[in-house]
């Protein structure tokens, strides 16, 4: 529901940085997203020149918006980015590689205060200030998609830790000895299984180890996606059904594992695999209590964001700026 | 290195509730433990009985350190301890069962404020006051007794997670659908491997899995337990060294995951295991590295408590009473 921000109050920008798309808005504290837009990651090899671009853009919302001087700040969010150096480093889905000083480089360039933190950190911080998290001092966000991200806020504060690298829950091993995750080369981890890349891999994996006729055996190796497996489980496609079974069966065994670490009020997830509503939730929820001792059992919420998607990375990097001191 | 309080300082009283024995002193702020003394656990069926016994054995040493007056609380540490609530819940070691309004029980008796955390809460806090984790915002305690408890500490507070349970890392599955837990019922747990109990079972599985020769051949089943395998590895038997490298793979993978979760700056290890050295420690280290994502790896301190065993339980308890506002 906007409202109309009062014309003096400060407003934030935010901008969300992934591996394919740049997306940038400006936020007032009431979390509504007054001006947005949004731009490749990808057209600069060279990461001053993709400022540059990002700044032409964003300045035409800064004007609408009633200039610079009503910007409190920006807020990054930003894959494998650190709170504490302001810089991205060795993130494998960005164009650009090694130690990224991204959060200096855009302050140079936009003359604000610029606070950067990965994309799973924003995304927590933003169901806290205007999502589901509301008013919650303890809660796990994990984000479901291409990978897995997290973000865990305990005793009302997101958990950084001592390099500001804390919440990577998706690099947790699972199944020791696992399926191997291309990007780490680690084996088992929770994201080689319950991202969208995850449930391409299992359904192969399952289409191959059986003969059980599928819906998803007219689909080329090459052309298996999330989405092509939800297809089917909707059409009641008993292999299909059952590839979200086995994904929620490990995702279930990971948030267990999280619940009895941190203790949250309530797991909220996020993301393009979510779309599969209870054909993923369904088995998550029961393994999860499966796995979880007695104490635990029943009193934790599975939430699913009911931020919109391309807005929720640009509030989740705003709320950022808000917490600027 | 004691020194000698000023006479009108404040004092507190840690008491440790272990599943034999309880152990209390009185603590000033330097962490100097004045005097101490211990008594059964297990002497009354009735909570009130043994409370009236707890007092009476530690009121002489209150007016040995200065009377009631000098005494800003109590701090009690207790397994399944529940901080918001003050209560014990369903603890499988103590001999009460269900739920005790312990906290509340102390304070009528005694006459002063209580604070009740779980036993490795407490030895955290005691860690980051006067041990290994001084000046630590970020670190994670594991005690390897009988059990396996742990206490999480982040933006340098301890995570009690919404309901105050936060922290049963013991409890984490680490091998899906493999050795069961007596006291849960839950298959593949860190306890049920990296706990004194754990390492007994893995010896007496080895044992029949092989025909290896081992000096624990001359064990019987009932008498194995962690001290006889590591006196069997120090004398270089390769089965009893066997059972620690594999002990300290399956520590090492959880420790993977905790490290994953909340970035801590050291890992601190405490209890009877950790008298099995470098035997388990390296196994642990290598173990822990191996399963690291790449930003993780080299950076986090695996450190053994160097708190007096029978001293820190006290502290640690006695540690609550300076964090009471």
């Amino acid at each position: 529901m906007p409202r109309t921000s009062p014309s003096l109050e400060q407003l934030a920008i935010g901008i969300d940085i992934g591996g394919t798309g740049t997306k940038f808005g400006i936020v007032d504290r009431l979390g509504n997203l007054l001006f947005s837009s949004e731009m490749s990651t990808r057209n600069h090899k060279d990461l001053e020149a993709y400022i540059d671009e990002l700044y032409n853009n964003v300045a035409p919302l800064i004007q609408k918006a009633g200039g610079v001087g009503r910007m409190k700040g920006i807020g990054l969010g930003a894959p494998n980015g650190n709170y504490y150096t302001g810089t991205v480093e060795y993130a494998p889905n960005l164009p650009w590689k090694g130690i990224l000083p991204l959060a200096k480089l855009v302050e140079d360039k936009f003359k604000l205060p610029v606070v950067l933190t990965n994309d799973a950190n924003a995304a927590a911080l933003g169901e806290m200030m205007y999502g589901a998290a509301q008013g919650m001092n303890d809660f796990i966000m994990i984000t479901l998609g291409t990978g897995v991200g997290s973000g865990i806020v305990a005793n009302g504060k997101l958990i950084y830790g001592h390099d500001g690298f804390a919440g990577e829950l998706g690099h947790t091993i699972i199944i020791p000895d696992g399926r191997m995750h291309e990007g780490t080369g680690k084996k088992g981890s929770l994201e080689s299984y319950a991202s969208a890349t995850g449930v391409k891999l299992t359904a192969l994996e399952l289409l191959e180890k059986n003969d059980t006729p599928s819906l998803l055996r007219n689909v080329p190796a090459d052309q298996m996606d999330s989405k092509k497996v939800y297809d089917a489980a909707i059409e009641g496609d008993e292999l299909a059904k059952g590839i979200f079974e086995y994904t929620g069966k490990i995702l279930g065994m990971a948030l267990a594992n999280f619940v009895m670490f941190s203790s949250p009020e309530a797991i909220i997830l996020f993301g393009g695999l979510t779309k599969a509503g209870e054909l993923l939730l369904k088995p998550t929820k029961e393994h999860m209590e499966a796995n979880l001792i007695q104490v635990f059992q029943n009193k934790v919420k599975i939430l699913v964001s009911h931020l919109k998607e391309s807005d929720a990375a640009i509030l989740g990097a705003s709320a950022l700026v808000w917490e600027m001191k």
